[in-house]
C-alpha cells in the first residue's frame, strides 16, 4: 500500500474550485437575462436540452460572469471563503445509485473518532455556491425530495444525520439539467419537483455560431469550421430517421482537432461523428454519404 | 477535510425550528376552524391535494397560529424547551427510500462510544411538535407502518432499537399530505393507515385570492397580479387535454418575480409556467396561445 | 448534538408494558371464551377481520383481563419481573422490512464493547407475556418462518446470532392478525404457517353494539351515535358498489369528536368518513348522499 | 436498556440440545428401516409431504431413537461433548434471507476484539449431529449451493471465511424437507441438488393410526379423536374442489384441545380447521357442511 | 458463546488440501491427453455435462495424477509450501450471491488491527493450484468478469482492495463447469467469457463403464450393478418424456448401498432414483414401470 | 488464517504496472495513427468491436509504443514515478457490480486509524496512465456518470467522500470498449456519455494477417495456422445461421497450441472451436462439417 507517485496531478476542495478564466461561451438568446433575474430573486432554474448543446459550459459561464459583476457582499478577506469575483460552482452527475448521503454528508470513522464529511451540496449551501445537478431525471427520488426544501422560501437543507436545518448561505443557487428528448416516462421528473424550478430550453447553436465555437476549439480554419457546422446540423436532421440523438458541437469539435493533427476530414468524421452517434449500419451508411457530400 | 469557510450560514436542531413571524396564509374555508378541532381531539389529519395548492403554507401558518392561541401550557422558562408561542414544526418529505431508522433514530459511533440519534419523528414526539409527513404515498410501508401506534389513543413510539415505547408530549399532532391525482395504484396509501386520519381535501385558490397571493409575493401590482391568476386558472382547465397537472400558485409568483426583474411577461410565463409544467410540444403551443391571448 | 429537552414525554421498557385501567370492550360473540381456552392450551392465535373492526382492541382487553383472573403463578416481588394482574403485552407492526433481528434482537456497538438487544419477540417470550403480531401477511418471509418452532409443542425461539435456543417462559402467548378482504395473492399466508394456529373471524360490531362503543368513546349523545353507526353500516354496504373497504368504527368515533367539538355533523362525516375512506369523485358522492339521508 | 427480568425461560446451545423423552411417534411404513440404512451409509435425505404430515417429528423420533440404539462411539465423559444417547437434533427453518453466513458463521466484534461465531449449520457438523433444513426450497441459491459438499463422499463444509475446510464429524448427517405440493416451478429443488439425496416421500397417516394419534396428543376420548380424524380425511379430500391444501394432523389436535376445554365441536372445528385453512367463503360453506355431518 | 465440543472433526487451510489417495476414475475417451496438453499449455478449460456425469470426479482425478506425473518444481522441504505430488486443488460451488471479495479475499478487523483474507481463488493463484468453479453460470456477473485476466497470456489476478495485481504461480489452471441442458437463456456464459477457454462436453459414462463404477462405489455384486446401470441408461432415455434430467450415477450408487444394506432393490431404486429424480406423479409412475420390469 | 506459503507468484502496485515488452501487435488499418493523433489531443477513445479480435492487446501495443515514443517529459529519476518508456496501463473489466468506490477508491480501517486507498481510474488519473475500461456498457450508471468530468477540457475525477476534484495528470487517457453486436437494448451507452468519445470500429483481422498471428502464437507451422484462420472465416460466416458470435483468434491459437501438443487437428478444433463457441447441437453439426471440410 505503498504510493511512491510524485505530484503529477492537482487536487482541490470541491467547495474552493472556481473558474479562474472566462469560459468561452457565445450567448444565443436572453438566457444571461434570464439568469441574472432568477439568480437575483432567488429563483432556481431547471435546464433543459439535448446533449452536449452548451449547458454545462453557459454554467460555467455564468458562475464566472456573476463573481465578476455582482457587488462585493462576500469580501471577507484572507479567512479561505468565498471573495467576490469567485462564485464556487459545484457540479454533480446524477445516476441512479447516488444517495442523499452522497449528496449531504456521512460520517466517517477517522482513527479512534468519528468525523463529519461534508457532502458536494452541503458545502454548496454553506459557502453559498452554485450548485449544478446534471442529469437530474437519473437521480434517484430521495435525491429529488432532498432538494425539495431548498426551494422553498425558507431555502433550508435538513442534514437529518445531525439532526440539523442548514438556511442556504446569501448567493446560493440551485440549478437542475435534463433532456426531454432523452428520459423515458419512468424517470420522468415529479410536478412536485419540476414545479419548483423556472425552466430553461436549450438546443444546439445555428450554423454560425456553432462554426465560430468549432473554430475558436478545435483550432482549425473558418471554412473547416464552417463545413463541420454545417455536418452537425445535417447529422441532427437524420434524427427523424432512426438517429437516436443528433451529433453534439463537441464531437464537432473533436473531428476538428482529428483534422488538425493530420488526419484527413472524412476519416475524423467517420471516427468523431459517425460511429461517436451510432452502432446501426444503416443509419451509418447515410452518414457515411452526408460526410461525403460535404467532404468531396 | 480542512474546512476553511466563516460561517455563512445558520443551522438549527430540527426540533428547535419554528416559525418566527406569521407566514402569509389566505383561508378558504372551514380548514381553520377543521384543525384547531381535530388539533383539540388529538385526531390525526392527512390533507388531499394537486402540487402547489398550499398545504405546506397552511401547515406552517397553524403551527404558528396555535402557539400563538393556545394556552401557555408549555410555558418552562430558558431550559431550552419550548414555549407557548413555539410549536415545533417537523416537516419530512417521503421518498421510497426513507427508513423507520430516518424517522425514529439510529445509533452512531462517535469517537469510543456510541451515540442515539433521534431521528426527526422521535424529536417531534418528545417535544410535542407538529410533524407533517410531506407526499406520504412515496414513502415505505415501514414508515407509514411506523406510525401507526402514533395514531392509537395510547399515541405511542416504538424505539425498536433501544426496547423502548414512548408516549408522544401533549401538543403532539401527526399530519400526512399526498397528491390523489397523482398516485398510481401501486402506490397507494393502505386502508389500514388511512382510516387512522381525519381527511381534508385541497384545491387551488379561486381567482381572486390567487391574484392577492401573487401581488403579496412577487411585487408585481394588482392588475398583473390578476392576469396571472387567470393564466393559472386556464391554464389548469387544460388538465383534461394533456398536461398531467396544472400550474401551482408558486409558478404564477415566480412568473411574477421575473417580470418585476424586468423580463417582458409573455417570456417569464414561458419560462415560469409553460417549460416548467410540460415538455410536450403540443401542450406547450397550447400554453403559448393561452399567455399570448392574456398578455397581448 | 445537544438534546436540551425537559421530559415532556414518557417511556417504557418494551417488555413492562402492559395495561393499568380496564380497555372499554364489547363482545359481540364467544371470543373472550375461544381467547381463554386456547391460552390454557398454549395455542397460538390468528384474527382475521377487516379494519378497524377491533381486533387490537380485544387483545389489548384480553391481557388485562387474563391478568385479572388467572392464577398468581408469576407474583415475584419487586425485582422488576412481571407480577401477576401484569400480562406484558408487546404489540409489532408487521411490514415488508421488518428482519428478523428486528424481531429477535442484534448486538451493538456500545463504547468499546458490543451488548445485544433482545428484539420484541424475544422480550416476550422471555417474560411470558402475548406477543401481537398485527398485519403478519404484510411480514418477510424470514419473519413468518422464524415463528414457526415458538408454535411447535416445544415452544423454542431459535437466536441463531447467540447461538441460542429459548423456551419460552410460561404465560407466553403468540397471536397474529390479518385481513383477508385485503391481502393479495401475493401476501398470502403460507399453509406451513397458517395451519400452526386457530383462527377466530371478526367483522364490524353490530349497529347497536357499535352506537354504545361511538358514544363512550366520542362523547356524543346516544341519538348521534345511532345515526353515525347507521352511517358506517350504510357505508360499509357500499363495498360492492366501488369502495375497497368500509368505514372503521375509528372513522365514526373521529366524526362524533368533530361533532363534540362543533363542527356541523355532515361536514365532520365528510372529513371524518368520506374523504377518509375514498378519493374517488362518484363513490365520495354516493356517501355525500348517504350522510345527506341521515343528517338532513 | 436494563433488563430487568428474573429468568422464567430457559436457554440452551443449539448444538447441545436434544431429546430427553422418547417423542410420540406412529410409524406408517418402513420410513423407520429407510433412515437406519441411509444414516449406516451416510447417505444424505430428502423428506417430501403436505404441511403438517409428521416429517418434522419423525426427525426428532429418529434423533432420539439412533442415540439409544447406535453402540456408544461418542461416550467422551464430562468435558461437554456429546454422549451416546444423544444425538443432537440442530432443526433450521429456511426462508429466502436466509444467508449461508447465517448457516457457517461470521464473525462479531466483542469488545477490542473479533470473535468467531459458528453458525447451526457448522455446529451440527462439528458435533456430528442431524442437521435438518426444513423448506429447503425457500433458501436462496447459495445456500443449497453450500450444502453440496457435505453430500460428497469426502463430507466436506468450506468455511471460507476463515479459509478453511472442515471434514464433518462421525454421526452428521443432512436431511431436507419440501412440499411438493406446494412449491412454484421458481422455488423448484435444482437438480444439482435433488440428485445428491435419497428422497422419502411422506403423507398424512391413514385414519386409525390419526385417530391415535388425536387421543394421544388432544385428550379427548377414542370416539371424539375418531370423528376428528374422519373429518381431517375430508378435508382432504376437498383439494381438487379449491382447497389449497388439506388440514394438518396438528389442527385436528388443536381442535381436540379446544375441545377437551369444553368448546363445543362444530366451533372448536370452526376455528381450529375450516378458518385455519381457508379464507374462502364458499370453501368454508362446504367444510362447515362436513363438520356438520360428522358432529351432528 | 462458549464452545465446549471436543473435536470430533477436521480441518484444513483451503488451499493446502489435496488428495493424498487415487480417487476411483473411469476414463470414457481422451479426456485425459486434453487435460493434461492444455495443462501443459496454460490453456484454462470449460466442463459440460450434465448432473453427476463425474466432472468432479475427473478434476479431482486429474488433481492427483498430475501431481504424480509431472516433474518435482515445486518440492520446497518443510516450509509448508505444496511439493511435488501435492496438486492443490480449490473447488468452488458458484451461486448468485457468490461475490468477487467471496473469490479473492477481504479485509476483517482482527481485534485492534485489520488483516486481508485472501479468498479462494487467490489462494489458488498463490500456491498454484488448480481452481475448479463449479456450475459458473450461476455465478453474478462480478465473478466472471473477475477470471478473464487470469485467462489472459499474462495470467493475473488483480485485487483491487489491495492495489495489486497478482501473477499467478506456475502449475495454476482455471477450469470452469456448466450444464448446458440447464441453463436457462438468463443464466448463458457471456461469449467474451467462453471463449477464453477450451471445451470438453461430457455424458453419462456407457453401460458397462457405469456398472464398474457402481460396483465398486456400493458394494453390491457385478449383476445387480449392470442392473442398476441399466436402470440409469433407462431412465436416461425418459428425459424426452418430461423428465428434467436423467438419473446421475450416484443416484444409483446410492441404490446399491441401500440394497447392501438389505433394502429390496425396487424400494432402494423408488427412494434413491424415482422419488429423487422428480415429484410429477405420471413420470414416477412410468419410472415405476422401468424399475419393475428390471427387478420384478 | 497462517499463511504458510513460500512465494511462488509476483505481484505489482496497479499504477506500476507497464509492458517491458514490446507486445506482438499486426496492424489493420490507420488505427495506430489515430491513436497518436486522439493521444496528442487529449481526446478519450471509444473501441467498438466483437469479442476477442484484439482490442486489449492493441490498448496495451499503444501503451508500450508511446512509451517509447513521445518525449521523455516524465523522466524524474528514481522516487518511483514513471519514467519516460513507462506509460502505466491500468486496465478494468467492468460488470454490474462494480461502484464507483471500486473505480475511485475507499476508506478502509487499518488498525487504529482510517488509510483511504485509490482506486484503479485514481491511480491512473495520478500517474498519467492509460486507464482501459472493457466492456463499458456493462458497468451501472454511477460508473459512466463518474467519467464524464474526466472528458471535459478540464479533465477532473471528483473524490467526492474525500471532498476533493483532482486534475488528471498529462498524459493520462481514458478509454473505453464495447461490442456492439452485442449489447441489449437495456445495456445501451447513453448519449451524453457516447458522445465524449471519439470511436473505432475493430473486426477480425483478415485471413492472411490472422494466419500469422496465429503461426507466431501457438507455435504451429504456416500452412497449419493458414487452415486455423481459415476455419476462423468460415465459422464467423455462420453468424447469420444461428451462431451468436464468431470464433475469435484467441480460439484459433488455443486450437494450435493443442496441436503443436500431439492432439489431432480435428479434435483440437472441436473442443477449442467448435464447443468453445457453441451449446447448440444442430450449430455444432455445421462447424463439425466446416472442421471435416478443411481438415479431411
Amino acid at each position: 500500500m505503498t504510493q511512491s507517485t510524485t505530484t503529477l496531478f492537482r487536487s482541490y476542495l470541491i467547495e474552493e474550485y472556481h473558474l479562474t478564466e472566462e469560459p468561452y461561451y457565445k450567448p444565443v438568446g436572453d438566457e444571461i437575462e434570464l439568469f441574472e433575474a432568477a439568480y437575483k430573486q432567488k429563483i432556481p432554474l431547471i435546464f433543459k436540452g439535448p446533449t452536449g448543446c452548451g449547458k454545462t459550459r453557459f454554467v460555467e459561464y455564468m458562475s464566472y460572469r456573476l463573481g465578476q459583476t455582482l457587488t462585493k457582499v462576500k469580501q471577507t478577506g484572507d479567512d479561505g471563503a468565498p471573495r467576490a469575483g469567485n462564485i464556487p460552482l459545484v457540479t454533480i452527475a446524477c445516476h441512479e445509485d447516488l444517495t442523499s448521503s452522497d449528496l449531504v454528508g456521512r460520517y466517517l470513522l477517522e482513527g479512534d473518532s468519528t468525523v463529519w464529511i461534508d457532502g458536494p451540496l452541503t458545502r454548496a449551501v454553506k459557502v453559498g455556491g452554485i450548485c449544478y445537478l446534471d442529469e437530474i431525471v437519473e437521480a434517484r427520488k430521495d435525491t429529488t425530495v432532498l432538494i425539495h426544501p431548498l426551494t422553498d422560501h425558507r431555502r433550508i437543507l435538513p442534514v437529518e444525520k445531525k439532526g440539523e436545518l442548514l438556511e442556504a448561505a446569501e448567493g446560493f443557487l440551485l440549478i437542475l439539467s435534463y433532456n426531454p428528448g432523452y428520459q423515458s416516462a419512468l424517470k420522468d421528473l415529479k410536478h412536485s419537483t419540476r414545479q419548483r424550478f423556472v425552466s430553461i430550453e436549450f438546443d444546439y447553436p445555428p450554423r454560425d455560431i456553432e462554426a465560430e465555437i468549432v473554430e475558436h476549439e478545435s483550432g482549425v480554419d473558418k471554412d473547416m469550421a464552417m463545413q463541420l457546422a454545417k455536418l452537425g446540423e445535417k447529422v441532427r436532421n437524420l434524427r427523424e430517421h432512426g438517429l437516436g440523438e443528433g451529433a453534439s458541437t463537441r464531437l464537432l469539435i473533436y473531428a476538428g482537432k482529428l483534422i488538425s493533427q493530420g488526419i484527413a476530414p472524412r476519416r475524423a468524421c467517420q471516427v468523431a461523428v459517425n460511429w461517436a452517434v451510432t452502432d446501426d449500419p444503416s443509419v451509418q451508411k447515410s452518414i457515411e454519404e452526408l460526410i461525403g457530400s460535404i467532404f468531396e
